[in-house]
């Protein structure tokens, strides 16, 4: 297979601008990927998401699993036809969402039984059953199953045994990912997701297993999951030194401008979170400096400015006012959470171009 | 003042396809008008709409008097600025919505004292008022503030009060209109209201006297509420060999693609209805031959057609299944409304086109 990652230019001490090759095209990195969880992003059609500077949109193998599920999602063609969408796609492998169900949830080692809380279905998913959905669903980039452990309440031999687990199910995710592949012409890339809680003994070992396997990529997983944000610099702070460099990384569920900034200047190249597009909804949004704006305040009722000046997104390119968007999410009106979410999406987007255009100046 | 309207082709017996003048420029007839209520068509940006070949957004003065109400709007620039649209827009009279409002009610000769729902404050609007606000909102066409009744349950002696009063309200507008729009420039249009629900001889009557008067156009009122379509068509068909040519007509509140061919050959130049946004919402679209197709049903759960084959709107182009849209629309994702809505604003549209581009053919 053909290099899946060209570093263009290294930012000092550890962050990098590079280009990540797809069969769905290349991926200017770093950059930040929305999540479009049942196959859209909330709010915005795929043409609307793509104006924004998206490269790549992630969807939610668990929730697709559930509904229309897989074979549904094949039959019309894939995720791509599916739901309209031309560029790159990442799913995700399920286990997040699953291990979230909390007590509905047994683990044993062949896999994960759990009730689907639509319906009280009994489910079970193992690491081979999340490769099998996730290239039935035809994204094309994947992403192994791991036991995920929560960050309290777990004792050191809990935490031992997730983290070993997570490395057997690496080498079954990938025995089977290369059985269903094997004849693929152009296939997807699959990432094995490091562990190890805010250990970073163990994370940095975790790191050594999954860079040194198979798999083509390196997710960071079980952050973002209630630390705060010293804790999770700190591990990704551990882990900066020791990435290989052919390997794209991609931090899971992390998507605030502040916590891009401290995850590229560390080495990710890939994070993907609904908080934009969630906070959105809510009227949450990025003004200047990504100074968080709640655009329901009484304050902006007459305020004819626009969210960020000097944003080209379409919302403050077009000059919706502050007022009027006010005045949208007061009456719950969906063009509000769409127009909200446009924003947020560009914000986002153009500080990953920012960085992509700053040519070793990141750290200034 | 110049003509405002032309007809460009007559069609047997009673339609017509013309040209109307607004100072926010020409709307060619017949055409369909969705409604934005609170200043925006539910879930979809003003571009989505303009796509979709809407020539004219109407805006509910009722819901936009009572928030942001029209000082907010005013001081933004007006609801075109406001909202961010371009072309021509509409503003109702906030009559309907009003005496929708039943026993909170209390009509005098003076006006209409009500009770906000949404707060329980008291509220007075005069036809005086209605028109003062509808200018404050800034629309290119106004509607004058009229006194309607309902078919059911209404005496004689009070459909005939309610008749008087909406003709000494039509004058008492017209001077309160002329006094305020005497030094611009370029004044919208105010249109009269037709009432006297589905006795012939009041229509007839009403008409007579608002298509007489100094309101630039004649509208419609009071039907749509309940009757049924005989009888709609019946009241139709009793005004449309009476119909000065130089006026519009627009019938309210009136928007399936059954009801617009009926009032398009029964001499309507323009119709309103929240309807084809609100079933779209509900996953009600209309298909080929402008049939019923509901969304959410079992069977679409992997139709890999589109909507409607051959029509050109955004969903059905880039090729949106009913698979798709049933899913979204089972998940409850807000992109399926915002879909599906504009399929059938589009498929209004374009039912419009055709009648426009029938030259004498209508009756076919």
């Amino acid at each position: 297979m053909n290099k899946i990652f060209e570093t263009k230019t290294t930012v000092a001490p550890y962050g990098r601008v590079g280009v990540l090759h797809t069969r769905a095209g290349d991926v200017q990195t770093p950059t930040f990927m929305p999540d479009g969880t049942r196959g859209a992003v909330k709010s915005l059609t795929p043409q609307q998401v793509t104006e924004t500077g998206v490269q790549v949109v992630l969807a939610n193998t668990y929730h697709l699993h559930l509904a229309p599920g897989e074979q549904i999602v094949k039959r019309l063609g894939g995720l791509h036809s599916f739901a309209n969408r031309t560029g790159p796609m990442l799913t995700d492998s399920g286990g997040f969402q699953v291990f979230s169900l909390g007590k509905h949830v047994k683990i044993t080692e062949e896999g994960v039984h759990f009730t689907d809380p639509s319906n009280g279905d009994k489910r079970f998913i193992s690491p081979e059953d999340s490769i099998r959905i996730q290239l039935d669903l035809g994204a094309d980039m994947i992403v192994a199953f791991d036991h995920l452990i929560g960050l309290d309440g777990a004792s050191d031999a809990d935490v031992q045994d997730a983290f070993d687990r997570t490395h057997r199910w690496l080498e079954r995710c990938i025995i089977e990912f290369k059985r269903l592949t094997k004849d693929m012409k152009d296939r997807p890339l699959l990432f094995g997701v490091v562990q190890g809680g805010l250990d970073l003994e163990l994370r940095k070992k975790s790191l050594e297993i999954v860079q040194n396997s198979e798999a083509d990529g390196i997710a960071i997983g079980g952050l973002s999951v209630g630390e705060t944000r010293e804790e999770m610099t700190t591990v990704l702070e551990a882990l900066a030194p020791l990435y290989r460099e052919d390997k794209p990384r991609f931090l899971l569920g992390v998507g605030t401008p502040e916590d891009l900034k401290i995850a590229v200047e560390n080495g990710i190249d890939m994070l993907d979170c609904v908080l934009p597009t969630r906070n959105a909804r809510h009227g949450v949004v990025w003004g200047k400096d990504s100074k968080r704006v709640h655009l329901t305040n009484e304050k902006y009722k007459d305020d004819p400015g626009v969210i960020e000046p000097g944003c080209d997104c379409y919302t403050c390119g077009e000059g919706f006012t502050k007022a009027f968007l006010r005045h949208q999410f007061k009456v719950n009106e969906p063009l509000a959470g769409t127009l909200a979410s446009i924003h947020n999406l560009r914000h986002m987007m153009r500080l990953c171009e920012g960085y992509r255009n700053s040519h070793g100046r990141m750290k200034s």
